[in-house]
């Protein structure tokens, strides 16, 4: 990987965003929102993920112009329809609504109908947090991962974001319901290195730790086995169910015109609920008692540093490939 | 196990409470709610648990007599106490008030702390879809599994609800973050049967499929390693942070004195968000992308049947003891 330094990133992803298409101020958040999470170090959903994004809005797949719209409200619960518009501009829209919405009425929930892959689903986390708000959300995906019991992929892994706010750094979940996505499957078989634990199934039905093996079977495991596949399905009814959105069986299989997602954003408005300021104490309380066990995002505020120092890692054929677009 | 009439489980534990002090109608809805959770088909937690429960009455950890009872409202959140007393009745009231909420705001929620043992969680989901509502709910734990990277306890297993309405049969997902309970790693191990998959480390911090070696290690397995682990922590978070209740590491750890829990509950009004009425359409759609495969609580109705006709499934000695109290 080499490193570029962030204003640099950010003002040629906004260019070349301009180009398709993009006005000004949503050019800039989106460029915005792929840089910061090559910055967090989720590497995958970043730099490494913008052409594919570009290619998406060049099949017309993602509608650059294309802003997303209420299409019902039920006081604390809104419809939105994303119109096939940039999904990173369409979450970061909506929760941006439900955290207005949670200012008003304690909690707010907002359900995303028609819109496109999100990205770094932590975005939407850290944007609730940083304005002081417990944020979750979830989206549905194509199916790419078997249900408990079958080989073929039949649920979404549906990437989950719980976020928590806290003065000495906010705590992001952000997980999709596979024990590892296909990039992770791929990055361990790159460097020649076995999971460090079972990750799916390989051509015979064994549970294995050889990447390729999964990688060949399709068959990545759901975490908690069953668990996780039951969990997968109960957000993606949900989502359908709350947006009147598309379920993870109408999506495309593919992850070019994999399109009209369904997505979930809920804020919880803590400045209200926590009147007599306690936040912070109890969160302090719940980290402290792990006693420097590793937690969701523990790690960010360092690494966010040392890539705003020394530039942000991008493989050199992708930084090179932006260059040229 | 033998099998006793359902109405006879009903009148024997309503004649039980009312002589530890619960009121007619209280006496009455706690009964239920242990008698439907064997009903039910979850052993582990209805005529089982029974015994406990009493225990826990009179070692006063929980006071018959309290009164779930609300300490601040902002909108549709709500904060209530649980003083203390029976924990499934109080989350049957908290997931009642999350329901009306919810009529009024689209969505409800309940934060409520000092509560006891909730038994079934799932009793709770059923509760809601029964009403026509989504139902989410979470409770914390005493510290029972160690976070991912440790070996001692440190959070718990804090087991999350998520139910789904659907006229052919509700779907209702009910699981603790823990692969395997240890009323779990019990029953396999008293059949002489090994797990299907890990539960957890050994002695010797390897993984096991033997319940024995786990239940002599304490050290079982969060669904999906560090996934189920951060997961576990969100959740106590987020239901500490919206209580304003105790959080898993303040909890007893002991399963009789284990007390002044934190749960949380919502509630989507699907009746008034769905106003197109598509929703059955929605969830048999997803149910049938299954192709059969197996999905939370999709056998349950047979179950219940089976258990309405032939009686209720009970170990003999724990009927014994509920007959001489």
């Amino acid at each position: 990987m080499i490193r570029v330094p962030f204003a640099e990133v950010l003002a040629r992803l906004q260019q070349v965003l301009s180009r398709l298409g993009f006005e000004e101020p949503r050019a800039q958040l989106a460029a915005r929102l792929f840089a910061e999470t090559s910055r967090d170090g989720v590497y995958s959903h970043g730099l490494h993920r913008f052409p594919r994004f570009v290619e998406q809005v060049r099949r017309k797949v993602v509608d650059p112009a294309a802003r997303p719209e209420r299409t019902a409200s039920f006081g604390a619960v809104e419809r939105w329809d994303g119109h096939s518009g940039p999904g990173n501009l369409n979450a970061y829209a909506c929760m941006e609504r439900a955290i207005a919405l949670s200012r008003a009425h304690g909690l707010g929930c907002v359900a995303l109908a028609n819109t496109n892959h999100w990205m770094r689903g932590g975005s939407y986390g850290w944007q609730a947090v940083e304005a002081g708000a417990i944020g979750i959300c979830w989206t549905n995906t194509m199916a790419n991962l078997p249900a408990w019991g079958g080989s073929d992929p039949r649920v979404g892994n549906n990437p989950l974001v719980i976020a928590v706010p806290h003065a000495a750094g906010p705590v992001v979940l952000d997980m999709a319901m596979s024990q590892f996505s296909f990039g992770a499957l791929e990055s361990y078989r790159l460097r020649g290195e076995t999971l460090p634990v079972d990750g799916g199934f390989d051509r015979e039905g064994k549970l294995t730790r050889d990447p390729a093996a999964i990688e060949a079977s399709g068959r990545a495991l759901p975490i908690g086995y069953w668990k996780g596949s039951g969990l997968s399905l109960m957000l993606d009814m949900m989502g359908a169910l709350l947006s009147g959105g598309q379920a993870t069986h109408q999506i495309p299989v593919d992850i070019i015109t994999e399109s009209r997602l369904t997505q979930v954003f809920l804020a919880f408005d803590l400045a209200t609920i926590d009147r007599a300021g306690t936040r912070e104490a109890v969160v302090a309380g719940i980290l402290g008692s792990l006693r420097g066990l590793r937690y969701p995002s523990a790690r960010i505020t360092q690494l966010r540093a040392e890539n705003l120092e020394k530039g942000i890692p991008v493989q050199p054929q992708v930084w090179e490939k932006i260059l040229e677009m």
